[in-house]
Protein backbone atom coordinates (compact mmCIF):
# COMPACT_ATOMS: atom_id res chain seq x y z
CA UNK A 1 0.00 0.00 0.00
CA UNK A 2 1.17 3.51 -0.69
CA UNK A 3 0.38 6.40 1.57
CA UNK A 4 0.07 10.00 0.57
CA UNK A 5 2.50 12.49 2.82
CA UNK A 6 1.86 15.89 1.40
CA UNK A 7 4.32 18.42 0.27
CA UNK A 8 8.15 17.91 0.82
CA UNK A 9 11.27 18.02 -0.74
CA UNK A 10 11.86 14.41 -0.33
CA UNK A 11 15.07 13.45 -2.78
CA UNK A 12 17.45 11.32 -1.21
CA UNK A 13 20.55 10.77 -1.06
CA UNK A 14 21.97 14.34 -0.77
CA UNK A 15 25.32 15.27 -1.15
CA UNK A 16 26.89 17.08 1.71
CA UNK A 17 29.19 20.14 0.20
CA UNK A 18 31.32 22.45 2.15
CA UNK A 19 31.15 26.17 0.03
CA UNK A 20 33.89 28.21 0.74
CA UNK A 21 34.99 31.88 -0.62
CA UNK A 22 37.26 34.64 0.55
CA UNK A 23 35.19 37.56 1.32
CA UNK A 24 36.75 41.05 0.14
CA UNK A 25 39.17 41.34 2.88
CA UNK A 26 40.39 37.81 2.46
CA UNK A 27 38.61 36.59 5.20
CA UNK A 28 36.85 32.79 4.69
CA UNK A 29 33.64 32.07 5.23
CA UNK A 30 32.32 28.04 5.02
CA UNK A 31 28.43 26.35 5.23
CA UNK A 32 27.26 23.43 4.63
CA UNK A 33 24.66 22.79 1.44
CA UNK A 34 23.09 19.74 1.17
CA UNK A 35 20.93 21.24 -2.21
CA UNK A 36 23.71 21.63 -4.77
CA UNK A 37 23.90 19.37 -8.02
CA UNK A 38 26.12 19.31 -10.89
CA UNK A 39 23.67 21.14 -13.95
CA UNK A 40 26.25 20.43 -16.93
CA UNK A 41 29.60 18.52 -17.69
CA UNK A 42 31.48 21.61 -16.62
CA UNK A 43 29.17 23.96 -13.82
CA UNK A 44 27.53 23.14 -10.56
CA UNK A 45 24.25 25.26 -9.37
CA UNK A 46 23.84 25.90 -5.54
CA UNK A 47 20.66 26.45 -4.26
CA UNK A 48 21.61 29.15 -1.61
CA UNK A 49 20.04 31.77 -0.02
CA UNK A 50 21.74 35.16 -0.81
CA UNK A 51 21.69 36.25 2.46
CA UNK A 52 24.56 33.99 3.85
CA UNK A 53 27.58 35.21 4.25
CA UNK A 54 29.30 32.56 1.91
CA UNK A 55 27.32 33.81 -0.60
CA UNK A 56 27.97 37.29 -0.32
CA UNK A 57 31.68 36.30 -0.39
CA UNK A 58 31.10 34.90 -3.87
CA UNK A 59 29.40 38.01 -5.45
CA UNK A 60 32.17 39.70 -3.83
CA UNK A 61 35.21 37.78 -5.11
CA UNK A 62 33.36 35.60 -7.90
CA UNK A 63 34.97 32.25 -7.02
CA UNK A 64 34.01 29.45 -4.95
CA UNK A 65 34.92 25.89 -3.93
CA UNK A 66 32.71 22.86 -3.38
CA UNK A 67 34.38 20.55 -0.61
CA UNK A 68 32.80 17.02 -0.17
CA UNK A 69 32.46 16.35 3.52
CA UNK A 70 33.33 12.89 4.68
CA UNK A 71 32.38 11.05 7.32
CA UNK A 72 36.03 11.67 9.25
CA UNK A 73 34.78 15.58 9.51
CA UNK A 74 31.27 15.11 10.25
CA UNK A 75 31.52 17.23 12.81
CA UNK A 76 33.50 20.34 11.14
CA UNK A 77 31.12 19.85 8.54
CA UNK A 78 27.70 19.70 10.74
CA UNK A 79 29.11 23.07 12.41
CA UNK A 80 29.35 25.02 9.14
CA UNK A 81 25.93 24.26 9.16
CA UNK A 82 24.95 25.41 12.41
CA UNK A 83 26.90 28.53 12.41
CA UNK A 84 25.94 31.55 10.47
CA UNK A 85 29.15 33.68 9.40
CA UNK A 86 27.30 36.89 9.47
CA UNK A 87 27.28 36.66 13.27
CA UNK A 88 30.25 34.43 13.72
CA UNK A 89 33.17 36.54 12.30
CA UNK A 90 35.47 33.55 12.92
CA UNK A 91 33.39 30.78 11.90
CA UNK A 92 35.97 29.52 9.59
CA UNK A 93 38.74 29.66 12.16
CA UNK A 94 36.39 28.14 15.30
CA UNK A 95 35.69 24.69 12.69
CA UNK A 96 39.25 23.96 12.95
CA UNK A 97 39.84 23.60 9.57
CA UNK A 98 42.47 24.90 7.56
CA UNK A 99 42.48 26.36 4.07
CA UNK A 100 44.93 27.19 0.75
CA UNK A 101 43.94 29.33 -1.81
CA UNK A 102 43.55 27.67 -5.10
CA UNK A 103 45.96 27.70 -7.96
CA UNK A 104 43.37 28.23 -10.07
CA UNK A 105 40.56 30.50 -8.61
CA UNK A 106 40.48 33.31 -6.22
CA UNK A 107 39.17 30.53 -3.27
CA UNK A 108 39.70 28.67 -0.64
CA UNK A 109 40.50 24.87 -0.63
CA UNK A 110 39.61 23.46 3.10
CA UNK A 111 43.09 20.95 3.28
CA UNK A 112 40.74 19.06 5.61
CA UNK A 113 37.82 17.24 2.85
CA UNK A 114 39.07 14.97 0.27
CA UNK A 115 37.78 16.57 -2.56
CA UNK A 116 37.28 20.65 -3.79
CA UNK A 117 35.62 21.58 -7.22
CA UNK A 118 37.13 25.14 -8.05
CA UNK A 119 34.46 27.21 -9.20
CA UNK A 120 34.61 30.71 -10.93
CA UNK A 121 31.26 32.05 -10.30
CA UNK A 122 29.15 32.14 -13.61
CA UNK A 123 25.96 33.43 -13.05
CA UNK A 124 23.28 34.38 -10.43
CA UNK A 125 19.77 32.72 -11.15
CA UNK A 126 16.32 34.41 -9.86
CA UNK A 127 13.07 33.34 -11.17
CA UNK A 128 10.15 32.61 -8.93
CA UNK A 129 10.46 29.39 -8.39
CA UNK A 130 14.46 29.34 -7.64
CA UNK A 131 17.59 31.37 -6.55
CA UNK A 132 20.60 29.72 -7.67
CA UNK A 133 24.51 30.28 -7.86
CA UNK A 134 26.05 28.51 -10.87
CA UNK A 135 29.56 28.37 -10.80
CA UNK A 136 31.78 27.07 -13.57
CA UNK A 137 33.96 24.49 -12.27
CA UNK A 138 37.58 25.49 -13.39
CA UNK A 139 39.44 22.34 -11.52
CA UNK A 140 38.80 19.24 -9.00
CA UNK A 141 41.42 19.38 -6.75
CA UNK A 142 41.44 15.89 -4.38
CA UNK A 143 44.08 13.98 -2.00
CA UNK A 144 45.94 11.63 -3.78
CA UNK A 145 45.07 8.39 -1.61
CA UNK A 146 41.30 8.97 -3.29
CA UNK A 147 42.59 8.64 -6.40
CA UNK A 148 42.86 5.30 -8.63
CA UNK A 149 43.71 4.32 -11.99
CA UNK A 150 43.58 6.60 -14.43
CA UNK A 151 43.25 9.40 -12.67
CA UNK A 152 39.52 8.67 -11.71
CA UNK A 153 38.55 9.30 -7.63
CA UNK A 154 37.54 6.21 -5.96
CA UNK A 155 34.21 7.03 -4.41
CA UNK A 156 34.82 4.31 -1.72
CA UNK A 157 38.04 5.83 -0.66
CA UNK A 158 36.39 9.62 -0.35
CA UNK A 159 34.33 7.80 2.35
CA UNK A 160 31.80 11.03 1.58
CA UNK A 161 28.62 11.96 4.02
CA UNK A 162 25.06 11.63 2.81
CA UNK A 163 22.44 13.87 4.14
CA UNK A 164 19.00 12.56 4.96
CA UNK A 165 16.30 15.34 4.72
CA UNK A 166 13.66 12.92 5.78
CA UNK A 167 15.17 13.10 9.34
CA UNK A 168 18.18 15.59 8.98
CA UNK A 169 20.62 11.90 9.34
CA UNK A 170 23.97 11.71 8.03
CA UNK A 171 24.58 8.58 6.43
CA UNK A 172 27.99 6.93 5.35
CA UNK A 173 28.15 5.28 2.10
CA UNK A 174 27.83 1.22 1.35
CA UNK A 175 29.37 -0.67 -1.25
CA UNK A 176 28.90 -0.86 -4.51
CA UNK A 177 26.14 -3.17 -6.21
CA UNK A 178 26.29 -2.28 -9.75
CA UNK A 179 27.48 -0.57 -12.95
CA UNK A 180 25.70 1.55 -14.88
CA UNK A 181 25.02 1.17 -18.51
CA UNK A 182 25.80 -2.47 -17.65
CA UNK A 183 22.88 -3.22 -14.74
CA UNK A 184 19.88 -2.96 -17.00
CA UNK A 185 21.53 -4.33 -20.04
CA UNK A 186 19.83 -7.63 -20.57
CA UNK A 187 16.60 -5.51 -20.28
CA UNK A 188 17.62 -4.27 -23.87
CA UNK A 189 17.00 -7.47 -25.60
CA UNK A 190 13.51 -6.95 -25.14
CA UNK B 1 49.06 15.52 -1.19
CA UNK B 2 46.42 16.94 -3.31
CA UNK B 3 46.52 16.64 -7.42
CA UNK B 4 45.24 18.72 -10.08
CA UNK B 5 42.55 16.52 -11.98
CA UNK B 6 41.13 19.15 -14.34
CA UNK B 7 37.30 19.80 -15.27
CA UNK B 8 35.08 16.76 -14.56
CA UNK B 9 31.18 16.79 -12.71
CA UNK B 10 33.03 15.69 -9.40
CA UNK B 11 30.07 15.84 -7.27
CA UNK B 12 29.32 12.56 -5.04
CA UNK B 13 26.64 11.71 -3.70
CA UNK B 14 24.21 11.73 -6.62
CA UNK B 15 20.75 10.32 -6.50
CA UNK B 16 19.60 7.46 -8.86
CA UNK B 17 15.78 9.01 -9.76
CA UNK B 18 13.54 7.75 -12.69
CA UNK B 19 11.56 10.73 -14.12
CA UNK B 20 8.14 9.35 -15.68
CA UNK B 21 5.31 11.44 -17.84
CA UNK B 22 2.93 10.93 -19.97
CA UNK B 23 2.70 11.93 -23.63
CA UNK B 24 -0.44 13.36 -25.02
CA UNK B 25 -1.30 9.96 -26.32
CA UNK B 26 -1.36 8.95 -22.96
CA UNK B 27 1.66 6.63 -23.51
CA UNK B 28 4.51 6.70 -20.66
CA UNK B 29 8.15 7.76 -21.16
CA UNK B 30 10.43 7.66 -18.36
CA UNK B 31 14.33 8.27 -18.11
CA UNK B 32 16.75 7.91 -15.27
CA UNK B 33 18.21 10.82 -14.56
CA UNK B 34 21.08 12.02 -11.96
CA UNK B 35 21.23 15.68 -12.07
CA UNK B 36 18.11 16.55 -10.19
CA UNK B 37 18.33 18.40 -6.50
CA UNK B 38 15.63 20.26 -4.70
CA UNK B 39 15.63 24.27 -5.27
CA UNK B 40 13.47 24.95 -2.65
CA UNK B 41 11.14 22.97 0.11
CA UNK B 42 8.65 22.51 -2.90
CA UNK B 43 10.37 22.26 -5.91
CA UNK B 44 12.79 19.83 -8.05
CA UNK B 45 14.92 20.90 -10.94
CA UNK B 46 15.95 18.37 -13.19
CA UNK B 47 18.92 18.92 -15.78
CA UNK B 48 17.97 17.25 -18.44
CA UNK B 49 18.16 17.56 -22.37
CA UNK B 50 14.94 19.19 -24.10
CA UNK B 51 15.35 16.28 -26.76
CA UNK B 52 14.48 13.45 -24.73
CA UNK B 53 11.56 11.54 -25.15
CA UNK B 54 10.55 12.30 -21.35
CA UNK B 55 11.07 16.14 -21.70
CA UNK B 56 8.49 16.47 -24.59
CA UNK B 57 6.42 14.38 -22.71
CA UNK B 58 6.23 16.83 -19.78
CA UNK B 59 6.04 19.96 -21.71
CA UNK B 60 2.75 18.04 -23.46
CA UNK B 61 1.13 17.27 -20.27
CA UNK B 62 2.71 19.69 -17.77
CA UNK B 63 3.73 17.09 -15.23
CA UNK B 64 6.03 14.33 -14.22
CA UNK B 65 6.76 12.09 -11.09
CA UNK B 66 10.57 11.79 -9.97
CA UNK B 67 10.89 8.02 -8.74
CA UNK B 68 13.68 7.36 -6.33
CA UNK B 69 14.91 3.70 -7.68
CA UNK B 70 16.16 1.83 -5.06
CA UNK B 71 18.65 -1.44 -5.49
CA UNK B 72 16.46 -3.94 -5.30
CA UNK B 73 15.41 -1.96 -8.97
CA UNK B 74 18.48 -1.65 -9.99
CA UNK B 75 18.38 -3.49 -13.16
CA UNK B 76 14.97 -1.19 -14.63
CA UNK B 77 16.63 1.67 -13.52
CA UNK B 78 19.86 1.23 -15.39
CA UNK B 79 17.74 0.14 -18.54
CA UNK B 80 15.25 3.46 -17.76
CA UNK B 81 19.22 4.99 -18.65
CA UNK B 82 20.36 3.06 -21.43
CA UNK B 83 17.19 2.65 -23.95
CA UNK B 84 15.73 6.13 -25.56
CA UNK B 85 12.09 6.71 -25.91
CA UNK B 86 12.62 8.51 -28.90
CA UNK B 87 13.83 5.20 -30.53
CA UNK B 88 12.22 2.63 -28.42
CA UNK B 89 8.51 3.40 -28.30
CA UNK B 90 7.28 0.72 -25.61
CA UNK B 91 10.54 1.60 -23.29
CA UNK B 92 8.51 1.65 -20.24
CA UNK B 93 6.71 -1.70 -20.98
CA UNK B 94 10.01 -3.08 -21.66
CA UNK B 95 11.21 -2.17 -18.19
CA UNK B 96 9.00 -4.36 -16.84
CA UNK B 97 7.40 -1.88 -14.33
CA UNK B 98 3.90 -0.92 -13.97
CA UNK B 99 2.09 2.49 -13.35
CA UNK B 100 -0.75 4.39 -11.68
CA UNK B 101 -1.74 7.88 -12.66
CA UNK B 102 -1.02 10.57 -9.46
CA UNK B 103 -4.01 11.19 -7.76
CA UNK B 104 -2.62 14.80 -7.66
CA UNK B 105 -1.11 15.70 -11.03
CA UNK B 106 -1.33 13.63 -14.79
CA UNK B 107 1.66 11.90 -14.49
CA UNK B 108 2.42 8.04 -13.32
CA UNK B 109 4.05 6.60 -10.30
CA UNK B 110 5.80 3.68 -10.81
CA UNK B 111 4.63 1.23 -8.22
CA UNK B 112 8.10 -0.87 -8.19
CA UNK B 113 10.06 2.14 -6.73
CA UNK B 114 9.26 3.61 -3.06
CA UNK B 115 9.23 6.45 -2.86
CA UNK B 116 7.36 9.40 -5.89
CA UNK B 117 7.52 13.17 -5.84
CA UNK B 118 4.37 13.92 -7.81
CA UNK B 119 4.97 17.27 -9.60
CA UNK B 120 3.10 20.15 -11.60
CA UNK B 121 5.60 21.22 -14.38
CA UNK B 122 6.71 25.27 -12.73
CA UNK B 123 8.83 25.95 -15.46
CA UNK B 124 11.99 25.62 -17.79
CA UNK B 125 14.72 27.44 -17.07
CA UNK B 126 17.26 27.94 -20.04
CA UNK B 127 20.40 30.21 -19.53
CA UNK B 128 24.14 30.11 -21.01
CA UNK B 129 25.21 27.79 -18.04
CA UNK B 130 21.29 25.88 -17.27
CA UNK B 131 19.00 24.13 -18.50
CA UNK B 132 16.29 23.02 -16.12
CA UNK B 133 12.74 21.69 -15.77
CA UNK B 134 11.44 22.81 -12.70
CA UNK B 135 8.48 21.20 -10.69
CA UNK B 136 6.59 21.99 -7.75
CA UNK B 137 5.92 19.17 -5.63
CA UNK B 138 2.00 18.86 -4.88
CA UNK B 139 2.41 15.45 -3.02
CA UNK B 140 5.08 12.68 -2.27
CA UNK B 141 3.84 9.08 -2.22
CA UNK B 142 5.65 5.79 -0.46
CA UNK B 143 5.79 2.63 0.39
CA UNK B 144 4.04 2.53 3.91
CA UNK B 145 7.10 -0.03 4.63
CA UNK B 146 9.69 2.63 4.30
CA UNK B 147 7.66 4.81 6.39
CA UNK B 148 8.21 5.50 10.08
CA UNK B 149 6.91 7.51 13.18
CA UNK B 150 5.46 10.71 12.38
CA UNK B 151 4.81 9.84 8.86
CA UNK B 152 8.48 10.16 8.00
CA UNK B 153 10.21 8.03 5.59
CA UNK B 154 12.98 6.00 7.06
CA UNK B 155 16.11 6.44 4.14
CA UNK B 156 17.28 2.47 6.21
CA UNK B 157 14.50 1.20 4.30
CA UNK B 158 14.04 2.92 0.75
CA UNK B 159 17.48 1.24 0.13
CA UNK B 160 18.54 4.34 -2.24
CA UNK B 161 20.63 3.57 -5.26
CA UNK B 162 23.53 6.01 -5.42
CA UNK B 163 25.07 6.99 -8.67
CA UNK B 164 28.95 7.61 -8.99
CA UNK B 165 29.73 9.99 -11.80
CA UNK B 166 33.32 9.16 -11.27
CA UNK B 167 33.38 5.97 -12.73
CA UNK B 168 29.67 5.59 -13.51
CA UNK B 169 29.16 2.90 -10.67
CA UNK B 170 25.98 2.14 -8.31
CA UNK B 171 26.22 2.24 -4.57
CA UNK B 172 23.94 1.31 -1.99
CA UNK B 173 23.82 3.85 1.20
CA UNK B 174 25.48 2.76 4.50
CA UNK B 175 24.80 3.06 8.30
CA UNK B 176 23.73 6.06 9.89
CA UNK B 177 26.41 7.87 11.38
CA UNK B 178 24.96 11.40 12.95
CA UNK B 179 22.45 13.69 12.91
CA UNK B 180 22.75 16.94 11.70
CA UNK B 181 22.60 19.91 14.07
CA UNK B 182 24.23 17.75 16.13
CA UNK B 183 27.35 16.27 15.51
CA UNK B 184 29.23 19.55 14.96
CA UNK B 185 27.21 21.60 18.02
CA UNK B 186 30.78 20.75 20.67
CA UNK B 187 32.19 23.38 17.74
CA UNK B 188 29.67 25.82 18.71
CA UNK B 189 31.02 26.69 22.26
CA UNK B 190 34.68 27.84 20.61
Amino acid sequence: MRKNLGVQPALFPMPVVIVAAYGADGSICAMNAAWAQICAMDKIALFIDADHKTTKNIMETRAFTVNIADVSNMAPADFFGIATGNKMPDKFERSGCHAVKSAFVNAPVITEFPVALECEFAEEIETKHMHAIVGRIVNVSAEERVIGDKNKILPEEVNALIFDQYRSGYFAVGEKVGQAWNAGKDLMKG
